[in-house]
């Protein structure tokens, strides 16, 4: 594990040094557990208690929290110094370019000479293997697949025939991209398959979770537009069109032909119905089932989903419904009364 | 990519044609985007509007669609045509017999000769692959498992020991079939686990969705029966029997020992609880919950699921529930007044 | 399949024998399907009629069962005899060791002479494999990663650079252990990726569904501890700690940093927000929906989730509601006209 000074930490994030330049910090860690040794970091006020307390050697803080009796960086941003001190740290080990002998690739793939190919991993024959791009163990390109530059599969990943990936994807263990989508007719008799010709893009800087499944498109193409990062054992269906930056987390499913808006956050377990838009920023609770479209910047949750304000309303009165009904009941008894009396 | 003239596709279709039979078609597409060399088809009566704005040098059209300004197939169902005239562009490349130098087929395995198995994928002792099957790349078949005539594993399927798949079954990367059950008992100390010694049997003409789980049975054969098709990220218990043309989608989670009856739908992200029957022809709605047995040919919803038109009044009613207390309250106010002006 | 005498059975299930000990057994089979030379088990007073009925040559019974009219073996815990049962008639096959011609391990991995690697399984440099430990066919162990002792990966599983495992634990088919955490941190203008430099550590005796995720950590590790029972396709996010002996069951998800119980009990399809804690032996229901601290013992229900006890009172009056709203109805109108009345 390397080691560096605290005056070559400020210098690497751009921080204001409160304390001896010289001191050594040998790794990163959360304030709970960091040690003398260590450097940890202050990403909100709800953590000065936990900072004080903490035996930290030095802290990353930003420009709110006040003095601690400990050598600070203090940055305008300490989330984004915490993933520059995170990269220092741990820097990514430089991809090995070469295909393993173990590895299978078809004659009439193309492999860029600066790419990385596995042991294990099967690369048919017209796929497309971009410069530093790295294909994990075990993982599968299929035919005329196109991975773009420093492209990341993990081991065990599988693009499906004709799948293209734009530059700096990363796709992590056990994802599917490009399996059919779900289509099928009736015929009176049993489902016919509707064949799944369709194409399936993932555009640059998206990230995609361990066993996440995108399917390709009927006809036309499944489209995951750029930055967006999606967790894991996520299912996205047929013709969908994921719009940039959104995000996706666990579990989240995503029906056939839906829009996503650009900067929409889908929070885990959500549902959503088929051939639904969701607008641009809004968000989705978790375990929102959503069957219609959601306005963009607004946020909705429950099921069925709701705007969460009203969800909220209906969560609170929904614990005294039982008590209501006792309410009512007693009403309709004091009401018949004075009827009598009133008679 | 092949090109047909309208005449060979009315021809192939059984449809009837109104326009130039020698007009030359290059492919099929949606109304949206279809030009003038592609067909498109119009599988309903809502699509008449996009229909008359599109494109499409010709139209798939069923009896009931008025005349357009442009060629037109008539055929019976427009979904049928689909299907066909999708298998005719995208005809499935045929299998490629033969056992790939980078597979492992263990001595003692049965591969037809007209079967494929495709680099890195890996057959265990006594499995018997049948004619025509193609075993994706990277997939398992393990000890003493049986695989029908044309069945299609794609990449990275797992089919453990003793499983059987009749004929034509397709399964999608990633699926595992055949996993152990989840039993246990627990002895004051620790979850003892129950051997799942059971069996799985998946029948002719059943599709399997990417990264799906079905488990064994812990006694007998956990069974899907013929016909059904599931979805991606599906979860079957052990001892399931789940009936012919099933349809399960995206996310659904089936406990141990349920009975789905023919033709059932479960919408996606379903959960069922164990020992569950579901009726012939019942239809569970998305994100439902279902805990206790659904009669036959009933449509349910809702957590906890419901009769559909039961649980969208409970829906409708709870919209007004914080509007409800304050009525009562208000009520409550009057009748108050009134018992003392009655007095 | 071998046969026992109920003599030998008896005496390996330590249970009272009533009836002939030289009689054969060649089977372990349900009530509803066991013949004449098959044992089936009562395993609570709800089967005695089944058992009445059954065709089974012999019965495991517990202490209360009463006399039937065939051989009984009458045991303390018929699930414990069950367990017994099924691991005599169905022994695991030992571990073979070795690693496989097909298989590929890189120089500097340590495999016990005891431990066994299957064909097309990728183990990197610097990974331990313990004793009569067993690596599934096409499975892939990182570098750095640990197995213990007794270890069964299933064919196709993932144990990401650094993961730890204990001893006994069983990983099924297309789990993927130690995949990136979910964390960006928005930077204005796209989601920057926060390194997931922690790790995994899985204690002993732990078992893993098929699909299953779990996370490694940010920092520090996620930990499961000894004994914890984890179904098919459930997420586990980064950080979390999951206790001793706990049980989640299919499509479970638990977000990033919770802590959840030792023994606590997660029922299929629930989902966890993150930096929850749910308290020992505490017990969510299906589909619960959990975004607060559960307290230790007490069992939870609904969406959002509250005590089972008061979700069950909601869920009694919400089908009450539709009709609660016509009695308010024409509370307010009897109250208007005795209003008048009044006057």
């Amino acid at each position: 594990m390397s080691a560096y000074t605290l005056g070559r930490l400020a210098e690497a994030l751009g921080a204001t040094l409160h304390g001896d330049a010289s001191q050594l910090v040998r790794g990163v860690a959360p304030l709970e557990s960091a040690g003398p040794e260590e450097v940890s970091f202050v990403t909100g006020a709800k953590y000065h208690r936990l900072a004080a307390a903490s035996a930290a050697g030095a802290l990353v803080v930003g420009p709110e929290t006040e003095d601690l009796d400990r050598p600070l960086l203090r940055v305008t941003s300490p989330q984004a110094a915490l993933i520059a001190l995170l990269r220092l740290f741990h820097p990514e080990p430089p991809v090995e370019p070469g295909v393993h002998p173990a590895a299978c690739v078809a004659a009439g793939a193309h492999v860029d000479p600066t790419a990385a190919v596995a042991a294990g991993a099967v690369v048919e024959r017209d796929a497309v293997i971009g410069p530093r791009t790295s294909v994990g163990a075990l993982s599968y390109v299929g035919r005329g697949a196109v991975l773009g530059a420093d492209v990341r599969l993990y081991p065990r990943v599988v693009v499906r025939d004709g799948v293209r990936l734009g530059d700096r994807v990363i796709v992590h263990p056990g994802a599917v991209l490009g399996a059919d989508g779900f289509g099928y007719a009736f015929d009176g008799a049993a489902h016919q398959k509707i064949p799944q010709v369709g194409g399936l893009i993932i555009e640059d800087d998206v990230e995609i979770g361990a066993n996440t499944t995108i399917d390709r498109a009927t006809l036309g193409a499944t489209i995951v537009r750029r930055g967006t990062k999606i967790d894991n054992l996520v299912q996205i269906g047929h013709n969908c069109d994921i719009g940039e930056h959104v995000i996706l987390v666990g579990q989240v499913g995503v029906s056939g032909s839906c829009k996503i808006g650009r900067r929409a956050v889908l929070a885990g377990q959500v549902g959503v119905a088929d051939h639904v838009t969701i607008g641009e920023g809004a968000i989705l609770m978790a375990q929102a089932g959503v069957a219609g479209d959601i306005p963009p910047g607004e946020v909705w949750t429950g099921y069925p989903a709701r705007p969460a304000s009203q969800t909220r309303r209906i969560w609170v009165a929904e614990a005294m419904l039982p008590e209501l009904l006792k309410r009512v009941r007693s009403l309709e008894k004091q009401v018949r009364e004075l009827g009598g009396l009133a008679r």
